[in-house]
């Protein structure tokens, strides 16, 4: 364990002397932030913009006042490895507007997948180096203790942006989990393939053993570490105190984080009741002071197999007001299956309208939000059918449907003649219909 | 105007006496709640059960304590006249869980067509007969002033359960809307043509002005009056006092409808805000004394177009978890066009996950709607299914998908091997994986 071979400045350490590069303020100017501003909240590591000093990125800062981005996952697993197909995913994924990309391939050639996606875009890319450790042993119990961080190291120098890493599972909070009445017990695979190999090995997670160790090698490549959730809940009724303990876990290691200059964020739910939403939200805020919070979900229902992506929608929009920065996409084959480019692009655009309609009512981000809609408006009162397409979240989609009835008539064929907008356009004008 | 055609008590006027028939009795039982209970809500005014005394309709009750109910808008345009279309889509509504259907037809033979779709289903049935009398009539200001009621009238004795009626709009609220700063004005269809009515022919509304005739009218059939907003903001920034204004209307008919004993229900928004939806439902709770509210979204973004039955689920949720009672579906073709059978379908399913996500969080429903996620859950974790997919709002769907990437491990394809849930049971129960 050297210092060594710290070879980079941090971007948090930039920012806490003041200083902005091209990155940070084209990083504002996209936020419609302040670049100020931006360095503080960076600072104090309430917003991170993942990089890696490897990779040119594109500047996607996610935390306090920017605006809520959303995470695509793509990759294979051990029962379908398609690298076209993956890759045709991170294109679409892109195309309707994700704001970073997860590699959580775990089937076929890791490396080479991993190496080929990341190519393939600029934004902000993710990894779960765990994975890559359980799929080059037998079992996930043969894991060898210095293998969880030769993985973190080779995705590290392949210019990987940010990656899950479960630290926050330790032996204090196995134990909870025992005793614990849970349902689903653990849902998270990075998580489950942790507690397993702790239990065992009967030894503590080496993530969390030496997390010191960890965040040497992260710091070495300015990667932004995504504390992993391994307790979040995997049904409604698995909102309990094992959650609570991580939170307060992740905490801790937030503050090393941010002693140490590497950029992190924390993860969060699962399936939480609408009512629970803020709650878990404000709890994590308070837990990790104001950490990056990046959600899978939340899910507000656990019976929506095939459409959890608006099962997803509508809790990432309520955890977006409450103080959710990052959502991770849902897609409808959520629970059954290994997406396909389709479900990928249903996913996106139902995490984007959540985010979005989070954006609208979020601290800093209200009235630059309200522009699209304010567009989007003005284009309905003026009949302006082009522009609505084009404000629209899959334009093509839009347009595809108002096509398909067309007549004459300047309205859509829902209301025709009877378009209410035109009858008190009409009113106003001439009082004559 | 005589009151001797009231031939029958209404439901609303047994309710006060405390007597239950077996139509009032069998909605206590599918919701779970005591017929005495639901007989004081019924006379209160605070829970309606459409049912026109000339038809033999399915009791849905609607209102505090009862489940939230998920209406279904069906209909030709001028613009797009295909019945058997029509027809299919009532089949889809009530296959996928919808509570109601609404025939909002405005083009074709308009008799011919409600009465054909009102035969295939024993849902409550429902209408907006001003469409007919404005179809009826070269202009829509050329309607005349009986008119208005004998649509009422025709359509009650074909036996429709619920109209909606946009009694609210008067020469006061009208005035409001002109001063405005609105930027979409109206864009209720039936509130539109009242309005352009009104100014046409400097009148006030018939509806408003012999308010009690209609009523009249309506007890005689015991149809239950769903008071139409006409002033529901059509964009996010439309949300302003003119809306309030037709609230506090809204709430001084709700007090003539229940002295008169017929059931009325109130609708609301259009596009919301996510943070002010809460306020919108509590403020109309107030104003009409909880009436049951009948939301259409709301929409939490104008911007969805393709997509808005996705930014109607997250704002019908919230309004749900705030007390909303019956969910008006969007589909994906708001705004663009006249829905397809496919976009019914959607729609249908996408507004019954939103009301169940409220009914987690309902007072009088939470742990009816968790049998449900819990069977989910239990399932998982037993990686049947069968049951899952039984479970689900949509079984066919969430087969295919767990079907489309099958293999021979009893997990799905999107961790395969790495299947959390089966690492973890595997552990607790083997301490081997």
């Amino acid at each position: 364990m050297s210092t060594e071979c710290i070879l980079f400045v941090t971007l948090i350490e930039d920012a806490r002397k003041g200083r902005a590069d091209e990155f940070v303020k084209l990083a504002a100017k996209n936020e419609g932030l302040d670049v100020e501003k931006l360095l503080r909240l960076i600072a104090k590591g309430y917003v991170v913009i993942p990089k890696n000093v490897l990779r040119d990125t594109i500047p996607k800062p996610i935390g306090m006042y920017a605006s809520t981005k959303v995470n695509v996952n793509v990759g294979t697993s051990i029962d379908h490895v398609d690298l076209d197909e993956e890759k045709e995913k991170v294109k679409v994924a892109e195309k309707f507007g994700a704001d970073a990309i997860m590699d959580l391939s775990s089937g076929g050639n890791l490396d080479e997948i991993r190496r080929t996606l990341m190519k393939l875009t600029s934004l902000p890319f993710g990894t779960v180096p765990v994975y890559q450790a359980a799929r080059d042993c037998k079992r996930v119990v043969d894991i060898r203790e210095d293998e969880f961080f030769k993985v973190v190291e080779k995705q590290a120098k392949d210019g990987v942006d940010f990656m899950t890493i479960h630290a926050g599972v330790n032996k204090v909070s196995v134990e909870r989990l025992k005793r614990s009445k849970r349902l689903l017990g653990v849902v998270s695979r990075g998580g489950a393939i942790i507690v397993g190999w702790m239990i065992h090995n009967d030894k503590e997670n080496p993530y969390y053993a030496d997390f010191d160790y960890l965040l040497e090698i992260l710091k070495t490549y300015d990667v932004t570490i995504s504390l992993g959730d391994a307790f979040r809940p995997g049904c409604l009724v698995d909102v309990d105190r094992v959650k609570l303990t991580e939170y307060v876990i992740l905490g801790e290691l937030v503050d090393k984080c941010r002693e140490y200059g590497v950029q992190c964020m924390v993860e969060g739910p699962g399936h939480v009741p609408l009512d629970m939403i803020e709650t878990s939200v404000k709890a994590m805020k308070i837990a990790t002071e104001n950490a990056p919070l990046y959600l899978l979900g939340p899910l507000v229902t656990d019976a929506a197999a095939g459409y959890d992506h608006i099962a997803a929608a509508i809790g990432a929009a309520v955890a977006g007001m409450a103080g959710a920065d990052f959502i991770c996409y849902v897609t409808p084959s959520e629970h059954l299956g290994l997406p396909t480019v389709e479900d990928v692009k249903e996913g996106v655009i139902a995490a984007k309208i959540a985010a979005h309609a989070a954006d609208l009512v979020k601290p800093g981000q209200r009235e630059k939000a309200m522009e699209r809609d304010l567009k989007m408006s003005l284009a309905r009162k003026k009949l302006d059918w082009k522009t609505q397409f084009e404000t629209s979240f899959d334009p093509e989609k839009a347009e595809s449907i108002w096509k398909r009835r067309r007549t004459s008539s300047e309205a859509c064929s829902m209301c025709g003649d009877l378009c209410a907008i035109k009858l008190v356009e009409s009113i106003f004008q001439t009082k004559e219909i």
